[in-house]
């Protein structure tokens, strides 16, 4: 697959045209209002982290990635020992901006290898392979991507209904994303897919997200609240589930976006397929089961106030918020990764996967 | 079962002291304020009516029997043929606020048979009448919902969770409500249970009222996306599920809020028991299955902006709001009525308890 200069100009994550900012779409202003960020200094990149105007692991990595190359062009005042050490200060404040994206921390970690080796190899030479590097985070983002979207398109048909819940597009990652991605790639080869997308309570990232990025894209989207889908399955309209994945453990339980379990339920009590995609990053072999995947908290007041903005229970009420849910393997068709499709027994053929 | 004074005066739809208005909770308020309206004229009436003020179909037969009665004593100019005359308008006008609210007429019109005799029997007297059949209405479904509470009591023993979808309790009815009323008599005998409340999209019925009523009354409720029911029931926090019902086929099938059908298919995989609550005139033998029940499709813009005020969806993305949706009968443990349980076959059941 070859990838142009314009594939990468248009992602929702890139370099500007003079190479030094990093360009965002803000996420937090979608769908009501599409405005690019011009990201310069390291406190711009922090914040838009941060504050999650740029979100998805691979949109952060890549993020990451150009701004370490466009602070480091910033660092170059001729001294390669201090610019070392300035960009030794960029990438621990880089990644204490969201401590926990693994994908953060892995761009930015790449691109210090490579940073450091300006007392000998000399700037100049270091920038241009930073910025090579960078390119190749995004590159490979969109090409593993890709991959998943081809083998993804390969389980479904013209005119099939696909039921997606939460976001896992092109927003969340370069080109094409994971669970969206045989959809993008289909619309890209004139192939019609008919999409419902869950809203995604509580922060309703199926709403603000997907249908925004599917609608924009002129693929055929119907936005439905979460609690829809049973009849919308019932009604025969969907052909196949596709949902990301946070981590699959190595016995095929995987975490993802909470409610994705009770959309696995419900495909397997309606026998619709039902596949998880994501990169075979995701895989953590080194968890057995979904038992041993922690599952984060959150904050009652995403339940109990409307955004933020205006109170829709009690002040007092208690809420559950869990982030997320596993889903048991046994509700799973197959999961489909970059390096193929794997099927039953999953404990067996993940194995396989790696070997 | 005796009912007093003090029971029909803690209800949110209730006669005032003077008998000279409707007095109600303003459910649209609700949870931020708690607002009680007094109800003196037609006008008033049908506003409360239209706004949703007063809603569930228990609660607007009461408003509407009770409206009668006060509108009857500002009719009362001596003249029976006037009077009469004036009533007729008042029933039309009414029944008119809501058209297809089944309670409303049925209250209106068991009102009008009274009104209708004051040429023979004099208005005074058919005052006294008019009176006494407004908190017959009142009383009788205060008794019926008691016996559903107490049917519904005996399928649960204390410390168990209950799961419940919308709002059936005691705002929507009189007192203890339908599948909300195992859970208020349990609260009145000292019996502990813990409630989930699914917030219930896109309205919130279940975050505005269900968390509301039961928060007031001190029950244990934890309110939650309807999208995280399906990790509740894995984590083994629920032993029952609870719901309402807006109309009950021949054959067990069942309408209610949208969303209830998949808390069904959720609790048949995770083997919890399944029960919809409501009186036996909920019950159309006339209506052979759920496939003959018409769902009624909603504004999308209940799914598209967040309550009207804000936009969390592109303006032109398509939505599929139904109101409600069809449970299979097969997902029903069993229909617990004011006249008993029903249990499988309920085709053969249902028959029996109407015979």
């Amino acid at each position: 697959m070859i990838i142009t200069e314009e594939d990468r100009k248009n992602c929702s994550v890139r370099l500007s045209e003079d190479e030094r900012s990093v360009v965002i779409l803000d996420q937090t202003l979608l769908p009501n209002r599409q405005v690019w960020l011009e990201l310069k200094t390291l406190e711009d990149i922090c914040k838009a982290i941060k504050s999650l105007a740029v979100r998805g692991a691979p949109a952060i990595g890549i993020c990451a990635a150009y701004a370490m190359y466009t602070l480091a062009r910033q660092a170059d005042a001729g001294d390669p020992a201090a610019f070392a050490a300035a960009m030794e200060k960029n990438a621990e404040t880089l990644i204490a901006a969201r401590p926990t994206a693994v994908n953060l921390s892995w761009a930015v970690r790449r691109m210090m290898k490579i940073a450091e080796t300006a007392p000998d190899a000399g700037i100049p030479r270091v920038l241009g392979l930073l910025r090579h590097e960078a390119v190749a985070v995004h590159d490979e983002d969109i090409r593993m991507c890709y991959r998943i979207s081809e083998y993804g398109l390969s389980l479904v048909k013209p005119g099939d209904g696909i039921l997606t819940h939460c976001n896992a597009g092109p927003l969340a990652t370069s080109k094409y994303g994971t669970a969206l991605g045989p959809v993008f790639l289909a619309k890209e080869r004139g192939i019609s897919l008919r999409v419902f997308a869950d809203e995604t309570r509580p922060l309703l990232q199926g709403a603000r997200l997907t249908s925004y990025e599917l609608h924009q894209a002129g693929v055929d989207v119907t936005l439905i609240c979460d609690n829809m889908a049973s009849l919308v399955m019932k009604n025969s309209w969907v052909q196949a589930c596709f949902v990301g994945c946070d981590r699959i453990a190595a016995n095929g339980d995987f975490a993802n976006k909470i409610g994705t379990s009770g959309v696995a339920v419900l495909a397997k009590y309606y026998g619709i397929p039902f596949y998880t995609l994501g990169p075979s990053s995701t895989v953590d072999m080194a968890c057995p089961t979904g038992a041993d995947i922690p599952i984060e908290q959150r904050d009652p007041d995403e339940i109990r106030t409307m955004w933020y903005r205006e109170p829709m229970a009690p002040a007092d009420v208690k809420c559950y918020n869990p982030a997320f849910d596993v889903t048991d393997h046994s509700l799973l068709t197959a999961i489909v990764t970059d390096r193929g499709i794997v099927y039953p027994p999953f404990d067996v053929n993940l194995k396989k996967l790696f070997a």
